[in-house]
């Protein structure tokens, strides 16, 4: 069974390490589901998020060498249990006088932020896990998504370290 | 000057087109602060969004590059006034009986999510422009922060499409 697979990698912060990194993805024609990179607390490394879905075996491959990579310092698999993952979503949905208040009241309960409005839209900031988010998305397209951006899950493991 | 870039792309959603992305950078030893990736409401498509604060004229060149790529559909410059620009940190930071009532309420004013707790850290979920988050980091950099994640950037742009 394909399930989601989540790698977080500590690397040196240098300009070609994450196009390494995702090349040896594309390399095996490894579907990247999300990526995120950023800096840590110290400036001079980044932590890097990657998502997938693909097959476990080739997964390990590539784990491996991704932690071969001059610039990684290590690769660790985090597991739903033990850890926390999020997301945020930026996402524009039509709205108007008639809907507006309906839309807003779902907004609520999903306590997201609506950042802009205009006469024909909403623009909607949204934090969470995969699947609040996949439910939030599913309910907007029930409106019309006039445009969407996410910033792909980022995570950190549970407990002591 | 150098000041903060946000080049926002749409793309196909295959393998291969952030790494070829990333590799456009990479080539000119261009410093990408950070890059995020994720589908759009149809699936087919990704939104990639880099910030980098590089220098503009080059910076020039290689969008002009990335728009030439097989599977890039548009890139796209915005700009702070008319976009919106959230990112997402997942912070542990050590606290204690003694502190931590003091760290809590530094987190009610930002309005971050305390997500995970052991008896000598805090798991903290935080969402808000760079200059917010930069501004939390920088505080809890007093107490001590023992891990951190960031999702980089996304943005979209506000007002009328």
């Amino acid at each position: 069974m394909v399930k989601t697979q989540v790698l977080s990698i500590l690397s040196e912060n240098t300009s070609g390490v994450l196009s390494r990194v995702a090349g040896l993805f594309a390399r095996r024609r490894f579907n990247i589901d999300s990526i995120t990179a950023g800096t840590t607390s110290d400036e001079n490394y980044s932590r890097i998020t990657i998502v997938t879905s693909g097959e476990g075996l080739i997964l390990d491959q590539i784990e491996n060498q991704v932690a071969k990579l001059e610039d990684v310092i290590s690769v660790e698999r985090l597991y739903p249990d033990d850890s926390v993952a999020r997301e945020l979503v930026l996402l524009r949905v039509k709205a108007n006088d008639s809907n507006r208040t309906a839309i807003h009241s779902v907004c609520d309960i999903f306590r997201t932020k609506v950042v802009d409005i205009t006469p024909d839209s909403m623009l909607i900031e949204l934090t969470g896990s995969k699947r609040k988010i996949s439910a939030f998305i599913e309910l907007m397209g029930g409106y019309g998504i006039i445009q969407m951006a996410r910033t792909g899950v980022t995570a950190l493991a549970r407990g002591e370290m």
